[in-house]
């Protein structure tokens, strides 16, 4: 598996010069990130492709090669992975499509590349797949470009859909260690990436997309383990028969059983989703947030709809909003104007200057067990939007103290998140849109604390988090 | 009503220079809007503000004034309104909060200014609410200032919440006709507003997010007869206890019990969503689709891992993915490659150019309703992204090449649309993202036709479209 991810020399097989071709593609996305390996490039054809001298097959390069990109047709995969075999490669990402996915005669050629790879004693990723990357030494077979490192690793049965994974993850503002598609895993499966992972110093958590499991049992155990340390969360679709007919003829899987698989992840910690964006703010919050002790939530909002909201949507997600005690209404009238709701949800009635002192005091009451915060913090993005201003002077001076007084309490926050262990969620839902996120939510957000959008989405993660605590016996 | 959403003259009381107050915002906002109405500040101690002459009181203005926007602190509301029935100011609109959703006293306080309004024929927005705007005259008293015109309306008992889904529906790509925060609601109700809207020629679509209904019989009524030409999308609230309890305190209305809500909305064909973001999913697919007649979709994607996860939520949202007929296997085999899965979901293989003999023939057949596509359209963001690639004029003319083919599909796809009466919803996964939108994704959005990201959101919205077409008697 180091081979895989920390090669020192990368052949692509079927490198093109042609761009509408995934061998052009692949060359490109891997010479364009520069990473420590080298590259070498194999076409009969082309001295020269992308400017790096080119090869006409595995053999002619000198020295040892210890991955292999492979993007030739499906018929010329085996002989290929012989080659490959021959060379002494360590391991192949066979990139081609046309296996076990389309029938009786493509699980053949399957089978038969696989037992080639086996005798040799090459590890094989896919085949069916789009690539993988690891930021550490910036190599890329595949990714957006704006892809930048961070604790994420994503293993993905579907190349698209991985694809699609990173790129929200890139606009909710997260990094990745490593990635892997691993198409139809003829070879290495999941269960194998998970194991590996698991001891990858740059992962703290591991997501997957699953269509199906190959050794159920050994998924089992290995995820028992892993969770009590790494989170893993999974969006593992093929729900209803539909799907599972379509995951058939995609990667050739099983989807299996929709209700065993509920049963087998809850038993062993593994965090289900059932879309990206819950997959990607679950994860965001797992990253740095502590894990709440029950699901009584506190709410902090600067607008009584945002309140309502907030408390319909915890509701839905199985969470309680309890009523404040007396001594946290003496504390909150402290920071708060005398018109606040003296109720959770706190409206605070229009106050920007009272949010600081409420989370804090919210988070420290020993009957709440997590915050959300709704608009109290990130300057509303109308404010930040200067060059729409008409009138400039003034209104800049004031959004410039508004972002100072923000600014101040980030650090403050912080410590209490941290001495209360205590999650804070704080939805922005009109600071940062069009672009111009509120400085003090980058600030938190360099500091691990990532912001959502709206509080159905802050609230749902906060259920989530609560599940994985359970199981984890953290509640109380 | 038409004094408030038209007038002829505008005075702001209680404007300020102060850029910290309400009074500065509302007076700013409408000045820099440039709407074709007179706006005069009304200011004791100013002679100017924002270059703008102030008066010391609404009588010291020379001529009428249609409507006038109260933002002074509430003790002096009373007064205020006194003055603008003695000056015949026609409609009013009070920011100022501190009435019924403070208690008995601000309850007593909002009675008091009820009658004075009514005894002088003066009609009232508010109190506590956050100001309205009518893009047809460039009349804002609030609203982000990306706000272009468009088919929808909104009212919002919310102003935060008004402007988060104004902010979203930007986001979103969608203009707006006109806006109302309704506030408490002491004289004009929700139920005058929609009265109001289903006769605005410029609205299409009308949109609520609502915290109580005062008058439930009023609004089944009008809504009833609404909702068979215009329809009608509520954020209705306040689902739990805790909720309602927020509402108390922010509006001071009754949220009511939720499955009578449940009831009334499904019986008067309004449609009732959970979420802000599907509220604006399901307005953009109103504003132009077809509804459908049926809940049978078909799927067409360019990759394996779309078609499971479109399966799966078509099922989770309670559509049917039918099996494809073998004269459309047939049909389809001309325009894909033979790797195609020869089944709904159809997974296209990769292929480009077919997408379009695809969408267009399974909105065709007789036994489809609706058809999803999943990164059928829409070139991949990574490709638009010339200023990171490092190979640049290859790239640059596949990439050309490539929105050139989708350009030709636009108009095809919007005639096929038109011609069998199906929605085609359109989702792009990995395009677009990154805020590089394809070409032929905006030409579709010019066009009425907005796309999606996820195929979760475009199923979701087909289900919404079934539920209305069921309601008016338009499916089989």
């Amino acid at each position: 598996m180091n081979y895989l991810f920390y090669p020192n020399s990368v052949a692509v097989i079927g490198a093109s010069p042609n761009p509408t071709k995934w061998g052009f593609r692949i060359l490109n996305r891997l010479i364009s990130s520069s990473p420590k390996a080298m590259v070498y490039p194999v076409n009969r054809n082309a001295d020269y492709i992308l400017g790096h001298k080119a090869y006409p097959n595995l053999l002619a390069i000198p020295g040892p090669i210890d991955l292999a990109v492979i993007v030739v047709p499906e018929s010329s995969v085996p002989p290929v992975v012989q080659e490959c075999v021959d060379k002494g490669v360590k391991a192949a990402i066979i990139i081609t499509a046309g296996f076990k996915e389309t029938g009786v005669e493509g699980a053949r050629l399957e089978s038969e590349v696989l037992s080639i790879a086996r005798k040799g004693g090459l590890r094989l990723v896919g085949p069916n797949c789009n690539g993988h990357f690891n930021t550490a030494i910036d190599l890329f077979t595949t990714g957006p470009r704006r892809i930048r490192s961070g604790p994420l690793a994503l293993i993905s049965q579907s190349g698209n859909f991985g694809t699609y994974i990173l790129e929200r993850g890139i606009e909710k503002g997260t990094g990745f260690s490593k990635y892997v598609s691993s198409g139809n895993e003829a070879d290495i499966t999941i269960e194998d990436y998970l194991q590996y992972l698991a001891k990858d110093k740059e992962t703290k958590v591991i997501c997957a997309y699953i269509e199906g499991i190959k050794d159920g049992r050994r998924f089992f155990e290995l995820a028992r383990h892993i969770t009590k340390k790494k989170p893993i969360v999974v969006m593992k679709v093929g729900r209803t028969a539909e799907a599972a007919r379509a995951v058939l003829s995609h990667t050739g899987s099983l989807a299996g059983s929709d209700a065993v698989h509920d049963a087998v992840f809850r038993q062993c910690g593994v965090i289900r989703v059932d879309e990206v964006d819950e997959l990607l703010d679950v994860v965001l919050a797992l990253i740095r947030q502590p894990l709440p002790r029950g699901k009584r939530v506190g709410i902090v909002t600067t607008g009584g709809g945002f309140g309502v909201v907030a408390a319909d949507a915890c509701r839905r997600h199985g969470l309680e909003v309890p009523a404040l005690r007396e001594e946290t209404i003496q504390i909150l009238n402290k920071y708060l104007p005398p018109r606040w709701s003296h109720s959770n949800p706190v409206d605070m009635a229009g106050s920007y200057e009272g949010s600081y002192g409420c989370m804090g005091n919210l988070l420290k009451a020993d009957y709440i067990d997590a915050v959300i915060a709704v608009g109290s913090l990130g300057v509303p993005s109308d404010f930040l939007d200067h060059s729409t201003a008409t009138v400039g002077i003034d209104t800049q001076e004031y959004v410039g103290m508004m972002i100072e007084i923000e600014l101040r309490f980030v650090d403050g926050l912080i410590e209490r998140i941290d001495k209360y262990q205590k999650p804070l969620i704080i939805t922005s839902p009109v600071g940062g849109v069009g672009g111009v996120k509120p400085p003090a939510l980058v600030k938190l957000e360099e500091n691990g604390i990532y912001s959502y959008q709206t509080p159905e989405e802050g609230s749902k993660v906060i259920s989530y988090l609560v599940r994985y605590a359970e199981y984890l016996g953290l509640t109380k």
